[in-house]
């Protein structure tokens, strides 16, 4: 038997067919996810309770074989694509989702998809705010496993910040329940990719809606200036719920796709919401910022009310649709500098994208100066080596500016390279100490988050 | 040489005399903290920058020497009291701290003292918001290593929530610097009481303070109307910023010590803030705390103006100093419990207490069931091992009504012995593997936070 067909046999033995994916074509589904190809499993198994999970992991265990979990793999650095033939886990059927109005929690599968959590929550007059992009697709387990964030973020806190308490597998198939106590063994699996445990379920910390929210578009001549009205704003006291940037060939890209009126003259385009409980501190931060636009010769725009801002926020989250028309694939970076040096960061990143001769165009939450370049290409007839060689040297010029790798994607399989120069030798080892302390086999996950040893290769 | 001269002698070589205690009496100052007596370490140093701390880990190295951090030492639970002889670092000169206005950021080296990072930060009209009882005192690296709350944490969150990067150095001697992305080891470490790492500066988030305060007071005939009372203010909707709580004999306490009019006859007293930047919210949520403590039949007192609430929050502040008034020593419980189960949790406390004999009394911040029972006691004429019996019947009421045994003082020693109830095998192993990854030989703090496990004792 093939290695395959004997871990399928095995795990349709123990939990049944109807929880098994053994046939090629099904396979072939759960080998990548939204940015990258990885390697085709040699089962996925469907668990239904963390009993399956259990029994899932003991088997990939009895046989050596890696384990990559996977929520709804919209992911954008590969985490959920395996780096080698393995059981993939798949949380979708997970979904059990419960409310406590009370203590303001959400007890969630890790299937449980995102925006479900804050449309439970909402009858009880509550909200789950990260928000990542995809949240109407993404789940808990995945999001928790890239702690992921969102436009909301700037604001109120990522992924990782709504995490009160955990269930997880771990490599040998115990199953643990963690509080945020004593050692933050939940903290260190947030972001771990899988590496270092199978999150099974959350018991999520639910907010307050803001009563109020203010929205507004500035357009500026160039990303240098509304990286300066973003700094002004700031520092004149606004705190605005979201502040997302887009370069020009973004704005360019959206507006082919939704024909709305986007300024496609324009060198950068800002959009801002203002929120919160008192109407009078809302409209006095969204004029902090319009002072700030103007200031830094931007042509501000208000949303006329809330349909208005619904349509300028559809501009945003058009983004993704918008640049799939123009290359089938994208390459979506991920980095965060500090506000200071954005626009010459922007600058710099746009002048590498013009030599390389890619289509390249830049967006983002420019509050925290996450910034998401994008390589758009046509892997028929581009090369994938020149497209990674490009995202290298984005990585290496946030690097140079003081920033890091990871706003909100993770590191996954896609940005493993250049985390090897993000962190000194000491602090590597440091973190592969804790990974074989989790995993001493190394079975979770495998040739994810964090590069190999340089003594390894030795 | 004895092992004290001896190392004492290494570090006056390598780090100059003024940084280093060695006499006896000197010694001896830093062998306890605010609750606990510990060993008299082998030597004492006090490094101005984190080159002397690294100077000091590696010569604690070369001489097989355990390393105890201490910052101000205002702990409640024995972590920083070395429970064996041990290289003393103590952080209080290492206190360096830069606002960044634009940022929003404070850097702050270990030995800062908790209150001037927001008094360094008020000019700019920013706030940190961490506030342990201890704050005028207390350091950042104290109160990273454990984590430390207070009463404004049900509103705003634990001092982990406020990092967003630190530098640590390692039991090798090795300096890190760590965001809080890909693996958190940075929020590993917080909480950890010094036994993965020393931190020597952290980066922490600052917000912009409330607008506005509103105070009251509610006096009630028992625990369980306060408790049904504060459930039913946060059913309503209102999230107060604090929601302290003191059962009839700390009340009296106080009473005895103030003399300022506070109802000795009450069976529990509630001290209420409600917070935010729109008055009418902040008022609001003030009537829905009021409504529901007088729906439990509490008697609720409004405070006047800012200088009466002042008062009022003066009595809560004054517990510690009113207790030792009683018996010249105390033990602190740090337990935390679902509300639903609060009454029920404070009715079995007290009447072991009554039990015991001992003079017990309860206060807490009731709006995360985070309860504080003291057991008040002489040394001199009261058996200590009758106050940890006590203590140990107290953590085994929390635990089974479902709740952990720290809510913000750690675990130190004091709760050693517990954290084996709380913990199940399967977690504390991986706990305990997560130890050793990242301090091989065990000289961080040892005797801290983790109880050994059965099979070291096999």
């Amino acid at each position: 038997m093939s290695g395959s067909s004997s871990i399928a046999a095995e795990l349709t033995r123990v939990l049944g067919a109807h929880k098994v994916l053994s046939s090629a074509g099904e396979r072939r589904m759960y080998s990548y996810d939204a940015i990258q190809m990885g390697t085709v499993p040699l089962a996925v198994v469907l668990p239904e309770s963390t009993a399956d999970v259990v029994t899932a992991v003991k088997a990939a265990r009895a046989a050596g074989l890696p384990i990559v979990g996977r929520g709804a793999a919209s992911g954008l650095s590969g985490g959920a694509a395996p780096a080698q033939p393995a059981l993939v886990i798949s949380f979708t059927r997970m979904t059990r989702l419960s409310i406590d109005p009370l203590r303001r929690e959400a007890l969630a599968q890790a299937g449980v998809v995102t925006l479900s959590v804050s449309e439970a929550a909402r009858p009880h007059g509550l909200i789950y705010p990260p928000d990542p992009a995809s949240w109407r697709t993404s789940t808990i387990g995945g999001n928790l496993a890239e702690n992921a964030g969102g436009p909301m973020c700037f604001k109120y806190g990522v992924t990782g910040d709504y995490v009160k308490a955990l269930e997880f597998v771990d490599a040998d198939g115990e199953v643990h329940h963690l509080t945020r106590d004593a050692y933050d063994l939940a903290g260190l699996l947030i972001g771990s990719e899988g590496t270092l445990g199978l999150v099974t379920e959350a018991t999520l910390r639910l907010t307050t809606p803001p009563r109020f929210t203010r929205t507004l578009m500035s357009s500026f001549a160039d990303v240098g200036a509304a990286a300066a009205a973003v700094s002004a704003a700031i520092a004149a006291g606004a705190v605005p719920a979201k502040l997302e940037f887009m370069d020009q060939a973004c704005v360019g890209a959206v507006e082919d796709y939704l024909k709305i009126g986007l300024p496609r003259e324009a060198g950068a385009l800002l959009l801002v919401d203002t929120d919160g409980d008192d109407l009078e501190t809302v409209e006095t931060e969204l004029e902090l910022v319009e002072r700030a636009c103007q200031g830094a010769g931007g042509q501000v725009r208000r949303a006329a009310d809330d349909s208005d801002a619904a349509n300028l926020w559809r501009a945003r989250r058009s983004v993704s649709p918008a640049l799939g028309r123009i290359r089938p694939q994208r390459m979506n970076e991920d980095i965060v500098v500090p506000r200071s040096v954005l626009s010459a960061v922007v600058r710099e990143v746009e002048a590498l994208g013009q030599a390389s001769g890619f289509h390249l165009v830049q967006f983002g939450h420019i509050g925290d100066g996450n910034l998401h370049p994008n390589i758009l290409f046509d892997p028929r007839r581009e090369s994938e080596e020149a497209v990674h060689a490009l995202a290298h040297d984005i990585a290496r010029v946030a690097l140079k500016y003081g920033g890091v790798l990871s706003g909100e994607h993770g590191i996954g399989s896609m940005k493993l390279a250049f985390m090897r120069e993000a962190l000194d030798d000491g602090t590597l080892a440091a973190l592969w100490n804790v990974k074989r302390a989790l995993d001493p086999q190394g079975r979770l996950n495998p040739g994810k988050v964090l590069p190999a040893l340089e003594s390894d290769h030795a």
